[in-house]
């Protein structure tokens, strides 16, 4: 079935009043998650968001905690989510990153005890809106095997870079784990296999079979040591620079709240539009593999998605849609 | 065989001294090419340095060129490097990155029109080693297909994040390509397959066979198509935030000088030591596959290196170190 924005939107807001938002905070967490569905990122949009509500429920995300400043350093600045939903304080941060920016060429902002920003993307959107490139992290619960290892250790810790465009912004949200848990079970479900191979079965080969990877553990980090690398610099940019929590601590709670963050902005108004242009038509010069499919730059695919579910209306699973119609 | 440091960097000064350059520059390119065959490094040090003289000789290395700062915007120089060596270029911008972040608790420098750094990791290890978390990248010579295209636009941009640290610092020196030209010729010339997949033959399918891939030049990125918009978003954060020349125009030359590049500096005088000790602790106490093999945090395996090289000496082919006598 296909929902409108609106609809979605007005939905997720309704929901958010009667378990005690106020008003401007429903708003915007309504916004985001009916946004992540309208660009195709149905995991963190309309699927995701009964367990938000459970989340909420059960004290993880503080529904009235306000994100706290607790320091600077110059054009740094510090702060304590007080595990407020992430999303609010996620789009704060950035916004305050993005304001830093504008004043000094760079603004950052390193935030302990948030929570689950839902789509990374997001906050890469925002930044490129407002003329800034964007960077952000965040940390997750542990689901990653080192490299070398069998257990998971590390997050598949997302990081954006965005990179304001006229003709379309360049957003990479990228988590460094080859495939997420979520796209994992999509192709159990659908009982097809990986495009290329995601993790290892329990004989420690490696497998595009989604279910045997979900059995071992064993996802794969992109780039197999270097994707395993970046995972752990991640973690301690987010944590040790906000003085947060660490995979290692979220793991052991066994829930995924009470993240560290990261967002750092660069005003771009000294960037070449011409060179980025140029940039993405050398790489679609490239001759292609099949014929039928483009060669996409980062974002242009949820661009389409976009304005393809503006047009047809928003796909959603009919029981995921009365499950939200029943909270 | 095995040759010191002080020799080598004895030899490579001598060199470059004979070239025309001035005492304070041969002594710093000297011990960086040193430094890096020391920290096992050889593709980026003595083995390149015969390359790095036949640049000189060509002009595409201009050994008096000084950069010169040509704007700034708040806590972000930018520079144009006059074709003056890229590690004496690469060298100063850290630098100055880290003078900015003491006093602004960030600073960045934007430059284009440089030469190839080197190791990427040097720069990491003088930000870590000024007390500071260090970023950098730089565009290269057009080497990979895009996700979905069958011949090089991309570079294989190299990514430097270093985190300082008492025990040793952590620095990730990851090319976006799963590997480099120069390890698989290693690979094709001791006849042995890769340890995973790095590209594709001339079939289309993904193989371990060094030797097919350099002859398909469809190297993979790292992650698929994750890598290929990683490679894209570093290509665009160098090239247009200095207004230098981006992938398609190193490419066009055919000779890989006149780079762009990137240097980030966040003052970590608030980073919480402990917590990156947690982290790295965590990360060891995986299970391992095997229980020979040691699970590493990124530069751990670049200071064991260092140690051993310091004590046995650099260990050096004799073929070029006589092409380098003979210099």
């Amino acid at each position: 079935m296909y929902v409108s924005f609106e609809q979605l939107k007005e939905r997720f807001s309704g929901v958010l009043l009667k378990l005690g938002f106020n008003k401007a905070r429903a708003e915007l967490c309504a916004r985001i998650f009916a946004e992540n569905s309208r660009d195709g990122v149905y995991s963190h949009g309309v699927n995701r968001f009964p367990v938000f509500v459970q989340y909420v429920k059960e004290g993880f995300i503080k529904i009235d905690a306000e994100p706290e400043k607790t320091g600077q350093n110059g054009v740094i600045e510090y702060w304590d989510g007080h595990l407020a939903p992430g999303m609010y304080t996620a789009t704060l941060a950035m916004q305050q990153a993005i304001n830093l920016s504008k004043k000094n060429g760079i603004g950052s902002v390193s935030v302990k005890n948030t929570n689950h920003w839902m789509r990374g993307g997001t906050y890469g959107w925002q930044a490129a809106e407002a003329g800034c490139i964007g960077i952000c992290a965040s940390n997750t619960i542990g689901n990653m095997p080192p490299w070398g290892g069998k257990e998971p250790r590390l997050g598949n810790n997302p990081l954006v870079i965005s990179i304001p465009r006229k003709q379309g912004h360049i957003v990479l949200d990228m988590a460094v784990s080859q495939f997420s848990y979520g796209k994992l079970q999509e192709y159990e479900l659908k009982n097809e296999k990986l495009p290329v191979a995601g993790g290892y079965d329990a004989e420690g080969q490696l497998t595009t079979n989604a279910g045997e990877i979900r059995a071992s553990k064993r996802i794969l980090p992109i780039g197999f040591w270097k994707g395993s690398g970046l995972s752990l610099v991640l973690d301690i940019l987010v944590a040790a620079l906000s003085g947060g929590r660490s995979v290692a601590e979220i793991t052991a709670d066994g829930k995924e709240f009470g993240l560290s963050q990261f967002f750092l902005c660069i005003h771009s108004k000294d960037m070449k539009a011409a060179i980025s242009d140029k940039i993405i038509e050398y790489t679609k010069s490239s001759a292609r593999v099949n014929e039928s499919e483009q060669i996409l730059y980062p974002g242009e695919k949820v661009l389409a998605t976009r304005m393809k579910n503006e047009k047809q209306g928003i796909p959603v699973n009919e029981d995921i849609w009365q499950e939200i119609l029943n909270l």
